[in-house]
């Protein structure tokens, strides 16, 4: 059973009522609860997997709520409340714990997020997970993109692991702008990276169009790619390596001028590029000047080239 | 550094504002979102400190569930919503893990519970963490005793690791028929026993005297306590075992005997009694016609006499 398979299993026949107009599938749940539309979400990063051990601790706090904030963003939403789930060794520790709070209270401080509780345990492996509520006004899924739409991304690309994944700002308030200044159809945040994240934007008849030459690559994975000429590319690094925390989303194409100016005038220290288009055909198709590729397998997996 | 100074620590100067209505250090947070009280709590159980690997799947679905559905009983209120974080090893047998969803979903549409999400993530031991929304007309907090309050609590304590951890209803309707039809004063859930948990309802100027004779006590424990007449007594075993998820809560002795009465009537299957009351003298005195001995440590440590 893969792991996509095994989660189908689980959330097969989950217990919900009309309360609920966005469950399992999208960036976080939405809810109606007393006429109040509210953004639930829940989070877990994990020592080897999301941080090492030497990971300076304020910065392992600081991701595990930035994770949170980032998929509050993809929904164009506010967050509000925090619970904090430490799992840890008896023996860790305790002032590398308060330093790991310390950058979590001082990343939720900035973004006015109460953290209003949760609970210390024991785990072979230390562990935070967030549980986040925020509020939304008209909260933008990940369905919805149409035919023709002009895709967009923020910031640049690619090996994040160098130093993105701790130091990352979710983008919270510009995609609360874009939701108000705009009528943005569908919207994701890149954490497995743009092959992966993108299908999620797609369906059956909705498909991709990427312009390769307009992908926005960080100097981060320019550099790995030069170091090491073996590795992937840097064009490959910027569609696969995750962790980018970036807003990818898509808008009729009629506005897409208007998104770059509104964008260029309201944050002119974060790049957003048109990356492409929605198109009509199944799947993602790379093209550049010379050739169409396409990108047929996710994240982490290398590319395919037809 | 202990567990307690080092949530102290963690819990200092953390962000909040004037949404937050009760934050850490009581069953649930409860927060003011757009004039509506909500409850928010999470949860989480592991691997052979919560169950164990041959535990029924599906009862370690349920019991993820019910004890966080028994924090928001103990205010009062009533759970909407649930996200569950699921840790694993990758090579954790996929068919556990769905009966363990299927104990969890089970649960969760007999108490009208929505589950709206969570992940999937890896970690060294089978850890499940639910994080719980409710709604509450006026929680009760575990603050709010008064001297001379009578204290109540339901069901039968102690000897819960035979069964009971794993089956036990968590008093959702109880709790919340006791909050609409008295002014109950404060009130919690036992989870770590009787004598660590009733000190979360007093303070430096409230303390509790119990009547050792009406502490209602399992027959699991006093079974126990007949089997291995070397281990703690059944009395000991009703104070100090933990897991019972039954209700303690103090109302004014003018209330006591209609409590009890429209209880009966209400609940003919659950006990309820009256073990005690509060006093202005601090800590825990147990009496009994012979004796009065004082509780003066907590939970699973033993019981000194004086």
């Amino acid at each position: 059973m893969t792991e996509i398979e095994l989660i189908t299993k689980l959330t097969a026949d989950l217990p919900t009522d009309e309360s609920v107009l966005t469950g399992t599938g999208d960036d976080c749940a939405v809810l109606n609860l007393g006429g109040q539309t509210l953004l639930f979400k829940t989070d877990a990063i994990v020592e080897d997997i999301h941080f090492e051990r030497d990971t300076p601790p304020e910065q392992i706090g600081r991701k595990a709520l930035a994770r949170a904030l980032s998929d509050i963003a993809a929904m164009a939403g506010t967050p509000t409340h925090a619970l904090v789930t430490l799992g840890r060794c008896e023996n860790h520790d305790p002032e590398h714990l308060v330093k790991i709070y310390d950058g979590l209270k001082s990343h939720a401080a900035e973004h006015a997020v109460n953290i209003v509780g949760g609970e210390v345990t024991t785990l072979p492996k230390l562990t935070l997970s967030i549980s986040l509520l925020g509020t939304v006004g008209k909260p933008v899924l990940r369905s919805g993109s149409q035919t023709g739409d002009a895709l967009f991304v923020s910031g640049e690309l690619g090996g994040s692991l160098a130093e993105h994944h701790l130091t990352f700002e979710p983008r919270l308030a510009e995609a609360r702008w874009l939701a108000q200044t705009f009528n943005i159809h569908a919207m994701i945040d890149l954490s497995d990276g743009l092959a992966t994240d993108l299908r999620h934007l797609l369906s059956e008849n909705i498909g991709a169009e990427l312009r390769s030459p307009a992908i926005p690559i960080s100097c981060a994975a320019k550099l790995a790619a030069k170091e090491n000429p073996s590795s992937k590319t840097a064009l490959l690094a910027a569609l696969t390596d995750g962790e980018d925390y970036e807003l990818l989303f898509t808008v009729s194409p009629k506005d897409a001028v208007a998104v770059l100016d509104g964008w260029k005038a309201q944050f002119p220290d974060t790049p957003l590029h048109c990356i492409g288009k929605i198109t009509n055909t199944r799947g993602i198709t790379l093209r550049d000047e010379k050739s169409a590729r396409t990108l047929t397998l996710h994240g982490y997996d290398h590319l395919e080239q037809s």
